[in-house]
């Protein structure tokens, strides 16, 4: 019974759990979450675990306390419960763009989020694409972090003829990320310049740093939330003369009203991935889904077994 | 600047906190909190906060979780922005009934969350009356326990003529409760004695340890929930003859219809305190509340100035 | 030689430790403790215990301070030493009555216990019977706490005709103790009413709440330490029309005389277990033991196996 | 003598510790560093520092290792000596840019500095211009991070008419750092794209996005260490049309022939501050080096008093 | 009454907690100890000590173990009542000789009280003449080691000519010891080299390194226990011609019939100082006793006021 | 895959990682050692490590802060790539000698490194020959110090007649030392009595305490660094009238000179082992080198497997 692997699903995202237990040839195991009248959660292991190599999966998505709580709460128990070690799989990070002090006096919140999850008795966290790759040093315990730029540019790549394709980020702060998908694709860039007119302000976009005009547009960026961002760019690009616009970006957040803004939006498609669940209204036709839940079953088969993970890459 | 005292009022219980303001005479410390599309918060303290000795009022109530992380992330604003000194001021401990391993793999989330707010970077707590007094040793970091018996007992003793009253435990597990308010008011005791028919079972009342024939009864309790081991307590020494009934308990959470059941209830009033807030809808006529406020007040005071704090006890 | 299961009979109680190894069929790890003559003690470990699971079998028993120390110092030889996992398992708790603040400036010595513990590199903590179950909450690292109520009712069914029995406790505070055996029992209960007349009186018996007449009364309660509160209930369920009363407690701490007054007490017997150390002049016949030393061994070996404890119960 | 503030300068950089010295208006705390024949080095406080305030000033700079083991040891010492608060304040961060795992099996050393400074005894950091914002969140202890951008702008704006010119990021990943000056001074800007043949081989400017046609290039980058990035991209945008080319950085590493290598080229000038000491070799005329050490004496003031250090700021 | 100086002596050694508060012109706080029938302690702090100062003074001895606990529970109980600042005043180390593994598999003792003490919450150390300095070194928390020789060889100058004197370590694995006071009172030095023949033998004095014919020996060492080494040493000067033997000592443990030993041998006198009580029957003639308490009054009000301990020591 | 051992060679001693991979019979593990132009390192681990059981070897030598440094990145790497069980093999341990506060406001710098080491990540530490036994005790993970005695003593009385010679320690304070020499020799000792005039001056030899008048002089010390007190004490015994003088040391540090020193002294042999590589310059005729890198071999095993170190020595 020493050291088998027991995966357990958080509330968050039922179907990606089962989906790698699915591939990676386990039962999900058994828990209970009983929400008290009080909102207080009770997590009860219903299984032996006792040894056992455990991995909670949880991505940060709505109700995102609840989820956060639940995940330290599970953890929590497991711990109690003796299980040998304890994996958070967070294909999604809580918090991930809370990652430094760019206002005074407030929280580096994914830093604590760290903190919290060492706290409750995480041994180690696997992730993906985190929002700086810096906040993997936020962690004393082992961090694992995939990444999805493989399997959303075979998909392009296999759905698409990419020759007069131009990448575009929405804001030079933002550009980083897409030199990996420029790369890979070997595709021109673009970068949307956007300033703020006074300290209070928001940032606009007034310049297009490189050349759109007459190109098919691919706006990249890591996470969709409110859309507010990608509704800027693509209505930029198209008035500097691309002919088309879609957007690539690992975790649909689509929080606030983006699905509908998107579909009334320019943008022809959106490809993201399933580290967050979509639920059925925002399950549109433009939004097309990577899965990478056989990565995340590989990487956790790697843990378990002491195999590579950067080999599972490229 | 060095030194002086800050009080922060979160957003559970923003009443309480400016009472306590008003006792200490001192203004609110500014603050501003941003709940983002994706429901992440940014707590961001307004003022300059370096080196002074600052409180953060929070108790639980919901939203619960959203009320947890909120207060995590003000307190690693405040360590971040180089306070001298933070104390989480918790009227109402969060999970304070989750204290023990009753059942087989389940957390011990009351001191998960001691854990938490160490972790969060919290130097000291003041709370009031938690379930189990053996919570404030899950804390490494000192922790002030108020009582508000005195104060429930005093309004008891100028509101009602007591000598025909009996208090009464809705349960043999909480009985302990019951000692301090029976030394203090000089009345018998009587215990509902709840039994559990099968393992899956929930407990009934099945006997009534002690005599509350032809006496008007005081339900006593740390707290009141769902009201539900209330009601059956109400009920059952309504029909062991008891001429009236009625309750105190410090917290009222008062969930999941709470306030309706009581109600319409042969209960004729409930005395509570305001450590949690009261919604419009249960500010009922049968629910008298006493104020902690001052309580609250003067030992922050006493905190801050180094003076005793047992004193303020009768 | 990694990973096999070492049992180390700490001086408190060697009697145990011994039924234990015979019970997982292993020889007692060999072990020296010097006494130098400034009272400073040596302990050393004689076998190899490099990458081995090592349990050491320790009760809080006088000499206390002693074999506490004696505890602590041979956790620390065992880290030195390169033991893969160390369990201290404290049939008796120490301190585990100092769990609470019940008093200004005082020490929670049963969380500085749990601290110590952890300081000196235990791993796991195996006990029985905490006298409050919160004390599990003390520590970081997980604690199975044993019941010993399933084997003392099998023994009370087996020895005795319970139909006119009722459970007393002496308390009103420790009446949460009394609830499992009365549900597993099933039968009547009855609690001694204590109060205190001024601040620093010591509590009197002035109430019986609850009915005892014609009845054999049996007192229940975690430990009989100085027995003072048991003699106390004693006669006063006498008082009350009791036809005989007996006794049951896990721990037999029989101090300061206990023995002596059990004796000359009008207790007909006292129903223990042995996970303290009865000297010969407590072995007196009005002292039953029940052991449980088989539960420990069982505990033990699922500890080691990654088996469920949980499943020991009935 | 308890709070007082005592500046001490290690080897690293002694002339910026006496100017901020002189700001701030104390001697320098007299230390002692000897090197013994084994290279082992002992650091003595010789003035008596029990309940002081104090700052070490120790920028990361040649040797680096024996830079970073003094300011440890010199901590360390600081700590036994019984400091009342140790800021280390380090003007160039040690290791800042290995800040990701963008390899594998690598360390994150920006976080391993961190814990280093922690486990020495440091309570507080202060730095300036991190390579990444996220580094803040790799201590648990404050850090103030200052900004080198308020005073480089002054510098440009009162020296130079920029009407024509075009702010440079030198590749992608590093365009983020541009934003704020290109805000600050409204100025265009243009991104050197550079790309990868193979997974061995060294990115290569291939792409030139925006326009520096008949404009004068004003490189900026937050640290010049070889130079290597910064020749590219002089060259390159030269051959795009750029009627001359600057530059400026907050760190002037200049490591392994930099010097040199910027008086043979093309480049104009080199705007840097003083958080690394210029040897004479490096004082050549190109470099422009704007001091920050009145920024620095202001920051520890502010520290010291407990007054605000966000305000120090525009 | 922030900050105020409190000082607590424990059940060690009360008169020289006294003749401190005397020096430093304090009343010692008051405190209660009880020891319950079961032989657990319970130590309450009887005076309100928020943010102040306390210096808990509790020198090693018998019995050992109970003051061990006895400090650690004060300790703990000071934390709780939120003492600003608590300094373990340890005049005589605990298991100070136990500080190295020169055995397989035990504990390094003097390490293990060195956590215990930061753990129960510890601040500061204040202590005397450590067997090995390195013990300093066991400690994260600040640490002030005094020194006994000056004031030891003081007294020896003043009472005697010490003209023809020899210094004597009574073996070569403490002649490290005597270096000091040969060098501060000019002296020449003898060491007792001892073999043991195997293994398991205890060490015998085979040689006298250096000469002793003729002279006055005065054998010195950091401590007396049972005074065997003591012993032995003495017979073997005065067999290689010493006209008389004298011993000196820091600490005067005279464990197991050490005084009625000292009693009967050939040592003409015993200079030792107070940081350990003398029971009446150990105060005979022949032990002569420096006081040490006026140097712990000074340290202790340096420690307090920030000013240097070493400028104590000449 | 899971636990396999892995030697990892830092770039201090390579020769003595390849002969231990030769003992033991595995390859070294490949890692990547780059040295930027601005001096900061990286270490690439070039294997999959998770779950190994990995040794990385590393005796402090010039450059001895980069040496340190590399060792601290390379366990940070390790920890990161998730290797179970990292242990810093250290032959000769850095700041061995800076053990103790000796003079005020200094660093006890040996604790400094085990708190680093610990905080890199290390899991076990093994070393050989400390300068004192109590370093062992600065580290809280489990240290194994292997001694070098037994292999010296055989090397010499396999290579020399001993029957004429004494054993020399050339200071009071090393004496200790010598004590397992002489009595595995069983041959006689003599120590050099060093004073010091003034406070600042360095201590001279003023006496020869014992006797080596027409002896073989052997000086024992557990380390030469730049000879000087070797050289005096090689004077010393001469002068006195040993007819040879001969020295042993485990660790040759040989630093500022030493060699040269040495080559031209009266010392006729130097005994020492090579837990510190001598570059070519040091290999002079006069250095005889004991290999103790089987013993590490042994030692590594011994870890690995869970059987017994100490029974390594005898």
């Amino acid at each position: 019974m020493t050291n088998s692997i027991r995966i357990i699903g958080g509330s968050a995202h039922p179907e990606f759990a089962e989906q790698i237990c699915a591939h990676v040839g386990v039962e999900l195991c058994k828990t209970r979450l009983v929400r008290f009248s009080n909102e207080n959660m009770m997590v009860q292991i219903l299984e032996n675990v006792r040894e056992a190599d455990v991995f909670v999966i949880q991505p940060s998505c709505p109700p995102v306390s609840d989820g956060i709580l639940e995940l330290l709460i599970t953890i929590d128990a497991l711990r109690h419960a003796s299980a040998r070690r304890i994996t958070a799989v967070l294909p999604y990070f809580p918090y991930a763009r809370s990652d430094k002090k760019d206002q005074p006096r407030i929280s580096i919140t994914a830093r604590l989020m760290a903190d919290l999850l060492e706290t409750a008795g995480a041994h180690r966290v696997l992730t993906m694409d985190l929002h700086a790759p810096q906040v993997q040093g936020f962690f004393r315990i082992p961090v694992d972090q995939l990444k999805a730029a493989p399997i959303i540019c075979d998909h392009l790549s296999n759905t698409r003829t990419l020759d007069d394709y131009v990448l575009v980020a929405g804001d030079v702060g933002e550009a980083k990320e897409i030199g990996g998908y420029a790369n890979r694709l070997n595709l021109p860039i673009a970068i949307v310049d956007k300033r703020r007119d006074g300290d209070d302000e928001k940032p606009r976009a007034v310049h297009l740093i490189g050349d759109v005009e007459g190109k098919r547009a691919l706006i990249v960026d890591d996470e969709i939330a409110s859309g507010g961002t990608l509704m800027e760019a693509a209505g930029f690009v198209l008035k500097h003369g691309a002919v088309s616009v879609e957007a690539t970006a690992v975790h649909p957040v689509l929080s606030g009203g983006a699905t509908a803004r998107i579909e009334a939006s320019p943008l022809s498609s959106i490809v993201v991935t399933d580290t967050i669940p979509l639920s059925p209204e925002k399950r549109i036709d433009k939004i097309e889904v990577c899965s990478v839940s056989q990565l995340f079953a590989d990487a956790i088969l790697a843990i378990h077994d002491g195999s590579s993970i950067s080999s599972l890459f490229r």
